[in-house]
């Protein structure tokens, strides 16, 4: 897309802030950036069981900034945020499994941190640029499809309720105190550099995993349930457009696709693209039956027409890369 | 209304934790509660510039317990809610001025304090009722008249953030683990036993302030803004309706008046029960200019269709009690 080629020269020596940036999304952000030239400095917490991989940075480790630490470390993030143009916060706990578990730790991650991070950029860095990752879970079970911005919100789990806490501390700071913020309410990214060692933040990549150690998939519920797949790379282009453009600002933006997928289809489409696999339909296990959200289909009008963005990424040949990914690299992620 | 008969008999001899309840509305709904034979127990943090007044319980304090403590001691309340029929969750943080000034405590009360209390619920005490006090704020400013529960939450403030974080996660906890948990969002609230030292909660009582004390009003603005306007007692009987109506549990309702009225209406009519009062016009100072909602008026046919409540208090008839109120006991709250 046209935009994106203005994109590239927005960044180039441009000192940027990645948050969670060792992690699923934020790595492959990273690598795009260094791609463009600009200064990237990661935060990472490496928390066990969350996203952070060093093996993400493979390739950029020398060309980055890696700082290990919390987005809860309030006074790090203070001095690491000075001097920064801008601010891709990503860092989150995003099992909305474990944010029933143990809601404290989703909240002080998903909304205070976010606070604090804000409240650093109105006192000491009014000109930074921030861009959040918040998540379709904001809306909970549709009431009609597809899902576009102005949909009723009633999240289905405390991560939901706190990522909705973290988007509209982002719109308020925006709207008040004019920083320059913008955030993507995200649906399911699917691609290389993702957590694949446990099955607490998702289906899409563990049933990738699961055909690749020829392990039997359990599709619970009917397998009709439909949803929204974005590539990694077309998430990374919607972030270096909401931060780069000024229609962005104070703005909230869905991204999806143009045609949403069941489950089922989704499951088949893999085993084909990689050659073998199987799968059995399942009744859904309690707890996952009480926060499953049924059918979701985004309405991405908004940022298409606002910010020209559109996904590039056929739903095949995004399976096809992620799954040569890991062919190659599967030993750093299995465990 | 008839509804209130069956609720008398509902509370008596009924164990009720009232958190906030030496505040403004917790205490009249102590008051009413003592009245109807329940074992109150009251729980306030007694914070300077908060709205706890001792005086508040006069006439009903050798027959409540006291408990001085602030929700943010999870253990405290842990042990609190044990053997409780009842919770009435009114404590909270309720300046949007100081939530804009320290975000941080009007996150720690308003959303993180109630997510405790919703998992001591949770874990130890799953038969409890629940009632929330959550606000008009979360709705933001309205983008269309009169404001439904299914207006779009867009909040102005960070208070309206956490706000809408702990209503939510009381209708979670309700949708998924089954606790009986009821969200009242109430509009402007006056009557007799609100804070009257200072100005950061709201304009309805410290224009009346004002007028008792013979200083001229300023209204902001053009003074042609409309609020609702609900007399406690009015509230307290929403609340009482809403903890013991089964069809309450996780809903969250409205609580409104027929018609929403002008501040400079208001004012006059306040300078018009009360015999003297002058006002002038003048503009709106920069920071709450910022966070000012415009016009409100609500709709409250969900409560009034499923529980049968409705506003009885005439506005008129309201403000001259209320004046009545700090005519006696005014020494008691000026300071």
């Amino acid at each position: 897309m046209k935009n994106m080629d203005d994109i590239e020269s927005r960044y180039r020596d441009k000192k940027v802030l990645i948050t969670g940036g060792a992690g699923f999304i934020g790595s492959n952000l990273a690598h795009r950036l260094v791609g463009m030239g600009a200064n990237v400095t990661i935060v990472d917490s490496m928390i066990t069981d969350y996203g952070g991989n060093l093996f993400n940075l493979e390739g950029i480790l020398g060309k980055v900034s890696l700082n290990i630490s919390d987005v809860r470390d309030r006074h790090g993030l203070s001095f690491l945020m000075r001097g920064q143009d801008y601010l891709f916060n990503l860092a989150g706990q995003v099992s909305h499994i474990d944010s029933m578990k143990d809601p404290f730790t989703d909240l002080a991650i998903n909304a205070e941190s976010q606070l604090a991070n804000l409240e650093v950029g109105r006192k000491e860095h009014p000109s930074i640029q921030v861009v959040f990752a918040s998540t379709r879970q904001v809306y909970g079970k549709p009431v009609r499809l597809p899902v576009d911005e102005s949909h009723p919100l009633r999240p289905p789990d405390v991560n939901g309720i706190n990522k909705l806490a973290g988007e509209q501390y982002h719109r308020l700071y925006s709207d008040v105190f004019g920083i320059h913020c913008c955030c993507l309410r995200l649906s399911n990214c699917y691609g290389p550099r993702q957590l694949m060692k446990h099955d607490r933040q998702g289906v899409v990549y563990w049933f990738m995993r699961q055909i690749m150690l020829g392990e039997k998939i359990r599709i619970f519920g009917t397998g009709e349930q439909k949803r929204d797949l974005n590539y990694v790379d077309d998430v990374v282009e919607a972030l270096l457009l909401a931060g780069s453009r000024s229609e962005a600002f104070g703005q909230i933006y869905n991204v999806g696709v143009n045609e949403s997928i069941s489950i089922k289809d989704m499951v088949e489409l893999m085993i084909d693209v990689y050659g073998s696999g199987e799968y059995e339909i399942a009744p859904f296990p309690p707890e996952r039956k009480k926060i499953d959200i049924g059918d979701f289909q985004t309405d991405y009008t908004k940022i298409r027409t606002e910010l020209g963005w559109r996904p590039k990424t056929r739903l095949r040949d995004g399976l096809a890369a992620t799954f040569d990914y890991y062919r190659k690299h599967g030993d750093k992620y299995w465990s």
